[in-house]
């Protein structure tokens, strides 16, 4: 799973209400992990962005990171928990960024998934406005091996 | 606002993910306020429903229930934090409820919005898969007085 295309398109396929969403993964691995998506189909009845919407694209980021990290098709990955802040109103389309953990923490997370074929990593995701932090998230998302697809 | 389908269709009109969510407010005020979305539009790429959309359904039964609670068309909902424990996979229709809080706090929260024009509320929302709680939600909800709309 190199290309980024490939995940937009896994994503609109498996996960039909990212499709309604417009969401896009526009950057990934290695580096931030970021996932658009308009805010024409995303808004609120304030005419700005939804928090669920907010809380989807976050997700949506760090499934993604974890993917694109273990590059392995068979992994299953799921979130187990998450926390979300939402600090100011977003006005424009959603762009969502998940920052890489450091390299020690990402290393450790590789190398428990190849022993035990299961493990979890702590991601968090940044939505800003503008320039300033809107919304911010933390989840912990588990990658199990399964079955090949 | 009496009715639910009032609320559905303010929700479809006004957040159009709802819509392609298929979100529909079954039950409200007084009691439980119970929101339902059909698994083909909102599973994931395990066939179980999408992490996503089970945030999305918990924060639009928190956002409703307040709604509904205050019963003012002027009001604005919005939400300020939630965090969300995804305890085992849904596996049919997500089905999410949001159990009222103590008299004593709903009155407290009614005179606060009566005296400052806002007030929050910390709500709880429940979604079981069969009978086993399968995602516990608490979101912090923010209630503003805004023009009529």
């Amino acid at each position: 799973m190199d290309a980024d295309p490939d995940v937009t398109e896994f994503l609109h396929r498996e996960i039909p209400i990212t499709r309604a969403m417009g969401v896009k993964v526009v950057s990934g691995s290695p580096g931030p992990l970021i996932v658009e998506a308009p805010l024409a189909l995303n808004h609120n009845h304030l005419g700005t962005a939804f928090g669920g919407s907010l809380s989807t694209i976050a997700t949506v980021a760090g499934y993604a990171f974890v993917w694109l990290e273990l590059r392995d098709r068979s992994a299953h990955v799921v979130i187990r928990d998450s926390t979300i802040k939402f600090r100011r109103p977003v006005r424009a389309d959603l762009r969502a960024t998940c920052h890489p953990p450091k390299a020690d923490i990402l290393s450790a997370f590789r190398s428990e998934f190849a022993r035990k074929d299961k493990a979890r990593l702590q991601l968090r995701v940044e939505i800003k406005d503008d320039d300033a932090l809107a919304v911010e998230f933390v989840g912990i998302f588990v990658a199990i091996k399964g079955a090949a697809r």
